[in-house]
């Protein structure tokens, strides 16, 4: 499989209400702040990033209890928002609060 | 540290020269297309994303070699592209031919 793999630790900033698609699928939609240091070449940097980020199914409902200020951790794959929207966007296959 | 990982193979769409920056720090920029099939409960969804990378110092030069069209694999980490923007950029920071 072609490799497509983020992990990243944050705050939640903002989360939607768990909504379902047309075919019934839950969906929960969030969005993490990431402040770090990172090393880059022999540097140390200042990186902050908000993604957005969403969970579907079973993950959907289970991260439903996370609430804006938490701090979690998750992993998963980068996609594009949709056909419409090239900006990327993180899918989430596995969660923990952090 | 706080964890901020991606690893992320895909063709080179487009590379920019290898430019300096003000303080002479060798930066080259490209942007990477994916298309893979990934994992997400219990479906396999297709998945493209575009995605615009950076290199700076010695990873940069060493990157020069690459070629829009290459398969390359890069690992690296989520930032802001910029003060002004908040579009997710991957600051590369290991890279391989694939």
């Amino acid at each position: 499989m072609t490799k497509n793999q983020t992990v990243l630790e944050g705050k939640v900033a903002s989360r939607d209400t768990l909504r379902a698609t047309p075919g019934g699928v839950a969906t929960l939609n969030l969005t993490l702040i990431h402040q770090s240091t990172q090393r880059e070449g022999r540097a140390e940097v200042a990186v902050e990033v908000e993604m957005n980020a969403v969970a579907f199914g079973e993950l959907a409902e289970e991260m439903n209890s996370v609430k804006v200020g938490d701090n979690i951790s998750i992993k998963g794959f980068l996609s594009r928002k949709n056909r419409f929207s090239p900006m990327p966007i993180l899918h989430i296959t596995q969660f923990k609060f952090s």
